[in-house]
C-alpha cells in the first residue's frame, strides 16, 4: 500500500502524437512509460490525489487524439501527456471538502496509476464501480418516449451503450432487433440480453436494406444510431413515418479516409423523421441519477451488463485501439489496480 | 359565364407518362388538351362542381409524377389523368351542406378549368386567395421556438416557403441570412424582404463553407433546409452546438441521377443537433389558423409575399417544370380564370 508522502513509480499511457484525421487509432499512437510521483498534496491545495482503479475506453477519446477542429467541452490532452478519460479512482488525499480519503470517485482522470487532479470539476462520489460511458444517461430521457409495441433497431448493439439501449427498449415493451459484427455477439444479443432478433451486419453487407426488411416488415419506429454510413442509409429506407433516429456517434465513419455519403436523407422530410444527436457531455451531472435507475435493474437481473476487461495499463493501448475494429465484447474497461468489482 | 346544365369545353393538363426516378420534370411530361364537361351535379350527389381559379405549383407533385415507391397520404393521379394539386376554386354547385354556390374553396383539385370533385375531404372554405403551399403551416410551430438573437439560415430563401420563414424569423428578432440562385433574387431578399444578408449560392459553389463562415462567424443556430446536397454538408460544418435543422424537402436532390452523399452527418451527435422533417400533410387541417396569422401581417405590411403568376393552363406545364430549375421568382401559381387577387 502506497503511503502518503512517499515517492513511488507511476505507470502512464502517453499520447505519442496527434493522429491524422481519417486514420484509425492504433496501439502505436500511444506508449507506456513509468515516471514517479510524490504522494502528497501541496500545502493548501484544493486538488485531489487519487489512485486509479478502472478506466473506460470510449470512442470520443479519438476526437482529442486527432485534435479535431472545432471541438469544445472536452478535457484535452496533447502529445507527451497521458490520455485522459472517464474512470473510477480511490481518493488518497483530498483538498476538497466534498471528498475524503478512501472515497470512490468517478470523473475525468489521466491514464496513470496515480494522479494529482487539479481540475476535478467532473468528479462525483460513486458508491459503486459502474464504469460504462455516461452516454447512456442521455438515453434515459429517450426511454420515456418509447411506446409499447414500437419497432426498435439498435446498431453496435453489443457495445457499451447499445446493449443497455436494447434492454431498456425491451423493458418498455418494444420489439427490439440489434446488429453486431460477429456471430458470437449476435448470439449474446439473442440468448443473453433478450433481444427479439439480431444479425451480423458483416454477413449482410451486400444488402442491408434486405436484412432490415426481413426483421422489420412493418418498418422501424426508433433507430438508435451508433455506426452511420451504409447502415444509416439502409435504415432511412425502412423508417416509418414520424420515426425517430437518435445518435450519439457514428463509429464506422470516424476512421475512414472518405466517409460514406448518406444519399437517403431526403426521406427525413417526406417521412417527417426526427434525428436527434446527443453526447454524454450534456448529461454528466445526472450520472448518479442514472446509477440509481440502472443498478437495481442489474442487481435484480432485469438487465445484464457485459464488460470486456483488460488488465493493467500495459494492455490499455490495445484495448482502446480495439474499440475501432470491434475487438471488444461488451463495454471495454481497463482494470488498473486490483479492486473488488461488483454492482 | 358558364350556366349550370350546359355542356362546355374544359381545358386540362394531363400527365403524359410516369417520369423516371432521378429525372427532372419537363414540360413534355405533360400535355394540354380540351374535353367537355356537363356543368351539373348528378342527382343526390355529395360532390362539388367547381370552377378553378388558381393552382399552386408545388415540388411534392413530382413524387406522384414519378410514382415514387412507398409514398402514402397523397392524392394520386396517373398517366392520362389531370395533374392534381392544391388550388383555389369557386363553387358552382354543391352537394355538401358546408359549401354553397359562389363559396371560395381551397383544397386538392385537378388541373382543369372545371371539376366535378367527388373526393372533397381536403376542401375548406377560404375567404381569401392565399395560394401558397400549406407547408408553411408546419413552420408556425417552429416559429415559437426561435429565440431573439439566434442566427438563422434559410436556403431556397426566395421561394414559396423560404421567403416567409425568413420574414417570420426576422419578426422573432433573429439574424437572418438567405441563399438563392440569382442576383435578382438576392437583391429581393435584402432589399424587399428585409433579410440581414443574402447570397447567390451559384457564385459560391466552389466553397459554400467559406460563404457560410463569412455570414455566420459565430455559427448557425437554426437552418431551414430545403435544398440538401452540398449546401447541407456545408451547413453541418457551421452549425453551433444544440442547433436545429428543419427540413420540408431537399429540392436539389430530387432530380439528379445520383444524389450527393452527405458526409458530415457524424457532426449531428458531436454537436447534439436536431434534424426535424415535416411536410404540409400533417398540417392541412390548420390552414385557416395559418391564414388568420399571416393575412393580417401581410395587410399591415409586416410581411411581403412574392408570387410568380403564370396565366392560363397552357402555361402550367412550363410553370411546374420551372420550379425544378429555379425559374420561378417567388411562389409559383397558375391563374386559370380571371379573378380579383388580393389579400
Amino acid at each position: 500500500m502506497a503511503e502518503i508522502g512517499s515517492i513511488i513509480s507511476n505507470k502512464q499511457v502517453i499520447l505519442k502524437h496527434y493522429v491524422a484525421a481519417g486514420s484509425a487509432i492504433k496501439e502505436s499512437d500511444m506508449y507506456v512509460t513509468t515516471t514517479s510521483i510524490t504522494l502528497k498534496l501541496p500545502e493548501g491545495s484544493n486538488a485531489l490525489l487519487i489512485k486509479t482503479l478502472y478506466l473506460s475506453c470510449d470512442p470520443f477519446l479519438q476526437f482529442i487524439m486527432k485534435n479535431t477542429p472545432g471541438l469544445t467541452g472536452y478535457t484535452f490532452f496533447s502529445p507527451g501527456s497521458p490520455i485522459c478519460g472517464y474512470g473510477v479512482a480511490k481518493v488518497l488525499e483530498s483538498g476538497r471538502p466534498e471528498f475524503k480519503k478512501d472515497d470512490l470517485v468517478w470523473g475525468l482522470m489521466g491514464w496513470e496509476e496515480y494522479s494529482l487532479v487539479t481540475n476535478s470539476q467532473s468528479f462525483s462520489k460513486s458508491t459503486t464501480l459502474m464504469y460504462h460511458s455516461p452516454t447512456i444517461q442521455g438515453f434515459l430521457n429517450e426511454v420515456s418516449r418509447l411506446k409499447k409495441g414500437e419497432y426498435v433497431f439498435v446498431s453496435a448493439a453489443s457495445g457499451a451503450v447499445g446493449q443497455l439501449v436494447g434492454q431498456f427498449a425491451k423493458l418498455a415493451g418494444c420489439y427490439v432487433v440489434g446488429s453486431a459484427g460477429s456471430e458470437e455477439k449476435v448470439d449474446m444479443l439473442k440468448n443473453k440480453l433478450g433481444f427479439d432478433e439480431a444479425f451480423n451486419y458483416k454477413l449482410e453487407d451486400e444488402d442491408l436494406d434486405a436484412a432490415l426488411k426481413r426483421y422489420f416488415s412493418e418498418g422501424i419506429d426508433y433507430y438508435f444510431e451508433q455506426v452511420g454510413g451504409k447502415m444509416l442509409d439502409a435504415v432511412l429506407l425502412n423508417m416509418r413515418n414520424h420515426g425517430r433516429i437518435v445518435t450519439c456517434g457514428m463509429i464506422s465513419q470516424y476512421n475512414v479516409p472518405q466517409p460514406h455519403g448518406i444519399v437517403n436523407l431526403m426521406l427525413v422530410g417526406l417521412k417527417r423523421l426526427q434525428i436527434l444527436g446527443f453526447t454524454h457531455r450534456d448529461h454528466d451531472h445526472v450520472y448518479n441519477n442514472f446509477l440509481d435507475f440502472v443498478l437495481p435493474l442489474i442487481r435484480n437481473k432485469k438487465i445484464t451488463y457485459v464488460e470486456d476487461i483488460a488488465h493493467g495499463l500495459d494492455n490499455a493501448p490495445t484495448a482502446l485501439a480495439g474499440l475501432f475494429t470491434g475487438r471488444n465484447f461488451g463495454k471495454q474497461l481497463v482494470a488498473v489496480a486490483p479492486h473488488d468489482h461488483h454492482y
